[in-house]
């Protein structure tokens, strides 16, 4: 297939080398990439229109999506597919859907999850649209996917959808685990200084919380558990926000979902505690995410 | 090593057999079992310290556990070891450590987790006590840990207390899980039916939410999502209320493990939601723990 990845940041690029390792013919696009260091680069959306079928779209949510998409339209074939493979809302991406469908342009939305360590194990990729475009495009998210890490979930914003939960639920994940770390730090056996990298190496082997956070938690306490030069401020991308007002619209409670959010602003209203900052350095584990470092001088 | 296993319920009858194939000589002891099918079983205290140097006691927490310790001291010779892999409040084992170092008897405090899989795939075992003496024992954490699943973790009470915070973390993170699987159900897609079973198992595979957790998920949601005839009333033990008091001692906040209780709390008094059905059974799913089914008729 001849695909072409537009957003070449650190997922669309793991992206773009996952296909072209399978074998497909990858052309990418970023108007802040001029090369890559195994991808072929274009340095327009013209004349990527004219080297692929298959557009993946890896950018930020919102007002660039539909950018990208009305860029594309001009230039692009009958029978193109566009896949919106960033973490759109599902209300956005049914309405492109429904607009290119007009167009004869197939729109599939594709939750994708698995941070910056998909490059290597594969991503989790949650699939919305119509089945038959799913089905022909099969051989390219086997690629890009984990052994059996692919699936059609349903119709279109489907695939955003789940993939907004999936983040809700990695939201209070997250906290659970730091709530249980700053209780170890801080609690009755405080002055013991108990080993969380020990105890998170314990827990990886045959517990009930063992788990790709917890296994990261592990990676972040063998370089440091005091955190003192981590600021405790968590950033937030629209995914959290819209689970809970989806959740609130359908009269669904989804209160350890909310609290998580909340205790995010608060963190970034005052910086936080040793629970926000385990967060932060988890974000940066699986995400890439930055974390502000406090000044030590 | 001479090993005795007091109390042979699921988790008892376990580490029982793990000890067994490791090629330690065992002998068991519970006052409501008369014959086990791999284990041999003595009809009381007093022929079970006979034939026994360590005692492993895994039985509920609380009065039992000192009521056992009682029966077992008369009998039992200098240098004897007890070792409470019970649900044990940490303060309760830091007093018995106490108490028993009097009578020269060593006293470990040994977190276990993993439930009814650990048979198969080991245990998780957070130790607390003399570090000379969990030295002594560790070849019996060997057998009865997955690989690389045990360590010493602190002073005594410590193993109890990084079990406890590890069971309110495991609260926080099943009400996490089951919140968005019950968003996924009832939310925007609930006329189209999302399957969580199919849902899951793309989470399984190179998601970031990924765990232990979410595997059983995937075995629940193979037999049934709708749920219909369960019960979402959920039962607790100590760990997740001692976990709050002492983040409520320490003034370390708690919130999501606190909610988690209080939604189980109000599960028990209405009978619960999806979400608190979807706990139920993954609780049984590792622990065992009895679900409550709805008379269909």
């Amino acid at each position: 297939m001849n695909v072409a990845i537009i957003g070449l940041g650190k997922m669309g690029s793991a992206v773009a080398q996952r296909v072209q390792q399978g074998g497909h013919t990858v052309v990418g696009f970023d108007p802040s990439v001029q090369e890559h260091n195994t991808i072929t680069v274009v340095n327009s959306i013209e004349e990527l229109a004219q080297k692929a079928h298959i557009f993946w779209l890896m950018v930020p949510a919102g007002q660039v999506v539909d950018n990208v998409i009305n860029q594309l339209l001009p230039h692009i074939q009958e029978g193109a597919v566009i896949v919106d493979a960033g973490n759109s809302k599902f209300t956005d991406s049914l309405r492109r859907a429904q607009t290119l469908q007009e167009d004869n342009i197939a729109f599939l939305d594709c939750g994708t999850s698995g941070g910056i360590h998909g490059l290597k194990h594969g991503f989790s990729l949650m699939v919305g649209g119509d089945k038959n475009v799913y089905q022909k495009l099969e051989p390219l998210f086997n690629v890009i996917a984990a052994p059996n890490g692919y699936g059609y979930v349903g119709p279109s914003g489907a695939g955003h959808y789940v993939k907004m939960v999936h983040n809700g639920i990695e939201y209070a994940l997250l906290q659970a685990y730091a709530e249980g770390f700053e209780l170890i730090k801080n609690g009755s056996f405080k002055k013991h200084n108990l080993d969380l990298q020990e105890i998170t190496r314990i827990w990886q082997n045959g517990s009930v919380v063992r788990s790709f956070i917890l296994d990261l938690a592990h990676e972040v306490f063998k370089d440091d558990q005091q955190l003192t030069n981590i600021s405790g401020e968590v950033a937030e991308g629209g995914t959290g926000k819209w689970t809970v007002q989806d959740a609130h619209k359908h009269d669904v409670p989804v209160k350890l979902i909310e609290e998580s959010l909340n205790i995010r602003k608060w963190s970034r209203e005052t910086g936080g505690n040793y629970a926000t900052k385990v967060i932060a350095m988890l974000r940066k584990g699986f995400g890439g995410h930055a974390v502000k470092k406090i000044d030590e001088s």
